[in-house]
């Protein structure tokens, strides 16, 4: 097999992130903007709340009014009315007055807290006694307690989480810049693949690498569109990958599992104009023979033929570069790892980072990573794991017992 | 305020699950069903795969004709022709012979390994040398070996992942059983809550819970259906109830947070046919004042009306009755929780739940939560937060240092 590179580390094949632009932005309705990257940072233009509000159902009183009372000596206070909601009041309240407030109301001039009714009696209709002093600020929020009037409150290359969505609501956002969704094209390969609808004759197999990057796509908040199968001759290839190029932001192909095949994607790699080759091969199992090059601006990717190689340089490598030109920021695109016990040993090679299917167990009050065996062409190996642990460069392999952290699938 | 039922525990509260139906099932199309929940079992009608293939480049063989070969003593094998991919081979190999073949090239007949092209040194166009003995079976997998025809592979009530589609694909289907998603209706409540687009007027505040509550159901795969806003007033909050029930599988009602509207929530409950609440109140803070109440066999909840506790109580609470409605099987019902320590001392009352919200910081090679102040009515809270961690009942509070399980938000 020719090298044309120098095969590279994660951290080196990653780098190359910052070579391509991030997408442009587009304005997003609230309501569909949940899991977007927001392309804006947000100041706020009012405060939040813009009046003080009860938090507590109670009475509304000047804290003063309360000093010192307790269940033993209460303070008598007059109630002068109740507060409507949704309305400002021209109640005012005075010392030794208070009116009746709903969770949500406004508190009127003269007032600067709640007493909770819990902690009040009725004496009749005008007056109250309350067992309980309150501070002033206390079971109420104050004018921009929540968020101020000019605050940096979002930045851009953040995820539109529901609290987001929630935030720029109480803003009174109905729309909001996001980055465009990249359009990435999955092209498969080979003279053995045969569309999922039929039935593979002898040496044949169907076409799973379309199913699995599809929803891998749509899952990392792209949009994917199937160019369907090219079998192992350059000329379809070329016009397939070019058709590709020319409507995605991204392509990935996939395949090209024989000697042949490989070596036509690089052809085709060098055959289109304003191309590179930026890395092929990194250091890791499954998932070695990956290229990474440059087409037009635009990243062109050859992922393993084998399902599970493919998949696992999706989820390690290949989304990160998709959240990137989505325009995450740096510290959103970390992925979830969570920390288990190995089962038992397991070996490793030095000199690349290999990657072991687990399943999770909960066992004498620990989580427990359980290596699966068979091989990275079995497809039912990643439907039995949980999680992917990495075993790095430098390690010959990991005890019964050690700490690792395990990627969620 | 009136308690109608002893309040519930969270397991308590969560016990009622059962007492509501799954969905029916639909048939989605593969490519759309990626996180849906499967709505039957499947076994393979095949083996996978169904011809004994390569999983690397180099020569067919069988084992034994390579048997004690070494770099010091290599074999010499009479190369007999090439497979083709994707096609059945009638060359046959006998022992001291060998045949090319690529990765997912069909074994001919009379051999049962391959030997890596790495392994190799060709002499001339018909012989090759081995200096490496494979064992039968290497590099090669066998018919079955990673589906066999009539294994049970995946079962109802599994969420579907890349990984379940591609086994899929592998097997031909194209369209698949699936749980239908549960269409979730909001209603907002109070006389103080103005439509987002609207700018309040003094003592009104825009309706948050309709898009936090409305993104958080796509979030847990169902639809949302927001029915608006509706006043503190009873016969229109009736009307407004029974043509959401009629019309969705679970109803949210979000909000009176005043005293009266909570009482008009539990009497239009009473008032509607075939109703019945099923707890009004859970031990946990903030969330307390949560309803839920059974209507013609469908949910329908009460949420307290601050955006934090409708929030949560969402989170902690409701999701786990829309899982279950929506087929999911128990075991993948859990919440994912990550290991942190706490970064300083939290109160807690005893006799309930606590939710903290907490910030994730790494440090001193640890992941630290760092708890967020701030009243339960600031939605900025939640923006900053990363996660809860849930301080148990019986607990007065949690040491700095403790290790603490948060609930990623």
């Amino acid at each position: 097999m020719k090298e044309f590179f120098k095969v590279k580390t994660i951290e080196e094949a990653l780098a190359y992130r910052t070579q391509f632009a991030p997408m442009a932005s587009e304005k997003a309705p609230l309501a569909d903007s949940v899991g977007r990257i927001l392309a804006e940072d947000i100041h706020s233009d009012i405060d939040l709340p813009d009046f003080p509000r009860s938090i507590m159902d109670g009475f509304a009183v000047s804290g003063s009014s309360t000093f010192g009372a307790s269940e033993g000596n209460p303070a008598y206070l007059v109630v002068t009315g109740s507060i409507a909601m949704g309305e400002s009041s021209n109640l005012s309240v005075g010392p030794g007055e208070a009116v009746r407030i709903s969770t949500g109301g406004m508190l009127p001039p003269g007032t600067d807290s709640v007493v909770m009714v819990e902690h009040t009696e009725a004496i009749d209709d005008t007056t109250v006694e309350v067992y309980r002093s309150v501070a002033p600020g206390q079971n109420m929020v104050t004018v921009g307690e929540d968020i101020k009037k000019g605050d940096a409150i979002l930045s851009a290359g953040q995820v539109i989480r529901p609290q987001e969505t929630g935030l720029l609501a109480a803003l009174g956002r109905q729309n909001v810049m996001v980055f465009k969704k990249p359009v990435i094209g999955i092209i498969s390969t080979g003279d053995e693949i045969v569309p999922v609808a039929q039935v593979p004759g002898p040496g044949q197999i169907r076409d799973v690498n379309t199913y699995t990057l599809m929803v891998h796509i749509i899952e990392a908040g792209a949009v994917a569109v199937p160019f369907g199968i090219v079998g192992d001759d350059y000329e379809a290839l070329l016009a397939k990958c070019s058709q590709a190029v020319a409507q995605c932001d991204l392509v990935l192909v996939s395949g090209g599992s024989s000697v042949g095949a490989r070596d036509f994607t690089i052809d085709v790699i060098s055959a289109m104009e304003d191309s590179a080759v930026l890395f092929h091969g990194i250091s890791i199992s499954p998932g070695k023979p990956t290229i990474l090059a440059r087409i037009q601006n635009k990243q062109f990717w050859g992922l393993p033929g084998h399902v599970v190689s493919a998949m696992i340089v999706f989820a390690r490598i290949v989304k990160p570069f998709i959240e990137y030109i989505s325009g995450a920021a740096g510290d959103r695109q970390q992925t979830i790892r969570l920390k288990a016990r190995l089962s038992r040993n397991v070996a490793s090679a030095q000199g690349r980072v290999d990657f072991v299917r687990v399943r999770l167990l909960q066992a004498s009050g620990a989580t427990w990573a359980d290596p699966i065996l068979g091989k990275s062409g079995l497809i039912s190996t990643m439907v039995k794991a949980d999680g992917l642990i990495e075993i790095g460069m430098n390690t010959e392999g990991l005890d019964e017992g050690s700490e690792v952290e395990v990627i969620l699938l």
